[in-house]
């Protein structure tokens, strides 16, 4: 049902925070190695990252970020790999392949390597239908189709502009759920993808993401962590609200289930309670927010439903900390720095 | 996660609308007999069905509605599975669950036979998360949470009314599909139960279907269908429109995904057309229609909502046809013979 053939060259970047394993782009090679590479180096701009022969690609540490961005660098997170937005605005392609670097490929039941690359782009190019739930999921899927009582109307669906991946092995948990369940992993493949409907929120995890850039790139900005400021783990967690209400409003369609990456392992429990505490506070308000935010008609590209949004998130959520007022200016420097250099369709 | 064992006993009733094939009953034996069937016989009422040794049941045909409901018998279809809903009324207990005598047992992907009616009492007994998408599916499963930036103050869920099993081999397609692919079968085995969420209408077939008859039997009205009406095969449907948004209204759970049965024959898709051609139509309207009601406060109970939302379609849809005149006048009679037979708690 896709309009094209699964795999497309010079029209994706892989986008990663940063790599500390070089196993890790050996592992990928079939995959990634036909693809560029921009690489947002996280921490210390001094380490050097070898990236293996047979790869293109670009890399940016703290300094090249504060040379290009000037003053609109502080919009950009430090030392946290929510830096990887910056990826996003310097790439010039029309999709975008965001991965960590402690995913590996997953293997399916019957023991294939997945290329969730591919599966990743199958999802973007095939329509979403957030407008009514399908029960055997993915509509467009081979041997799927639109269940009786499917409205006709509805069947051509929207365009995809989000496509979220999940995690064999260790599952993507809070601190406090890591330190309840050590030990537990994520064996269940579910063979499926299905549209997130309408009006409905999700946690966007970062780990294993893919995106149009055209479409949706300029909501894409992974907020304020690190260091800094007062909250870690979040970044994808903002984006991820952040793009929802804009997708709902402008009507694109956003996907979750496979592909599956295997996550090698958990982060430190402890140090992410420390990152995630004031987020688990405070998501308790963002999440009503953004389950009310109204869009003004008006609002028609996805650069002046963000500065909509920064502006709301501005008046509502100053009072929940000081933290948000700053947010809500990063934002407006974020779209600021999107409109010069991503060379996407510009804010009017 | 479940507060009790996966099987209950005096609390289920098997709600099954004929049954045409005794093998049927032979195969469920296993799972079935325990339990106490109530069979609404679809069709002509001298043909008698024979029901094997060892199954409790009691049997009703339209002389047996008509004696029991009086004037009130006109709410309750003629000559179509419809007539299901009727069984809904006669039990007294607090769960259902009720199959089509197509509906096989279907085997997972390791060969084993699929116990549905346990699985759709697990999905009843644990609750449901409509406030928020959770991207590991059913977090309540073994092996499974909540996922990172997930509220905790909604992870308590809301109980949850009705549990929709899907179907391997025959999918539940429409007429226009099923002559477009008449070959097409459902081989894949999704191994996840989801929670439909709050806001998002879902077409619901009543082949493989279980409910919570305290909290939503009331709203589970199959509607005017069959012998003397205009429109067939759209009785679940019309059923799961008002169930979820009564259940939206009230704060309940809606699930669907597992379980499997395996759906063994497609209906003839000629006839089958014939008796949808009018809904394929309408249903551009009426889902519109139940995206867009709302209920008021005032209504608490779902007999109240029953009441209101029968108001709403008399007012909005009467301009589409004067069926729905007719149907809205059938939802008030429907909750008249309910508050006076189910046992259930009485509209105020």
């Amino acid at each position: 049902m896709t309009a094209r053939g699964p795999l497309l060259k010079d029209e994706l970047d892989i986008v990663i925070p940063t790599i500390r394993d070089l196993a890790f782009l050996e592992q990928w090679r079939p995959y990634l190695s036909p693809y560029h590479l921009i690489i947002v180096q996280d921490g210390d701009p001094t380490k050097k990252i070898h990236v293996p022969e047979g790869y293109d690609y670009e890399l940016y540490n703290r300094n090249d970020i504060n040379r290009i961005l000037g003053p609109k660098a502080s919009c950009i997170s430090f030392k946290d790999s929510a830096c990887r937005c910056f990826g996003f605005m310097m790439s010039k392609k029309k999709y975008i392949f965001t991965i960590d670097d402690d995913c590996w490929v997953a293997k399916d039941p019957s023991g294939h390597e997945i290329n969730a690359l591919e599966q990743h782009i199958t999802n973007l190019l095939s329509p979403s239908t957030p407008l009514f739930f399908n029960t055997l999921y993915d509509p467009y899927r081979a041997g799927a189709d639109f269940v009786r009582g499917y409205p006709f109307s509805m069947r051509e669906g929207v365009a995809t502009a989000i496509s979220h991946g999940l995690w064999l092995n260790v599952p993507d948990y809070d601190a406090p759920t890591q330190l309840v369940k050590p030990a537990e992993k994520n064996t269940r493949f579910v063979d499926a993808v299905m549209t997130i409907p309408k009006g409905t929120l999700f946690p966007m995890c970062g780990m294993n993401l893919a995106f149009d850039r055209e479409m949706i790139g300029a909501a894409m900005y992974f907020g304020l962590m690190g260091d800094g400021q007062p909250i870690g783990r979040y970044d994808d967690m903002w984006a991820g609200w952040c793009c929802k209400v804009i997708c709902d409003h402008l009507g694109f369609g956003v996907k979750t289930g496979l592909p599956y990456i295997h996550h090698s392992k958990a982060s430190n429990p402890f140090v992410n309670l420390k990152k995630e505490y004031k987020g688990i506070f405070w998501q308790e308000e963002i999440i009503p927010f953004f389950q009310q935010v109204v869009l003004p008609k008006e609002a028609v590209t996805v650069e002046q439903c963000y500065i909509e949004l920064a502006k709301q998130v501005g008046e509502k959520l100053k009072g929940l900390d000081p933290y948000f007022t700053k947010l809500a200016e990063a934002m407006v420097t974020w779209i600021e720095a999107w409109s010069e250099l991503s060379g996407c369709q510009k804010a009017k």
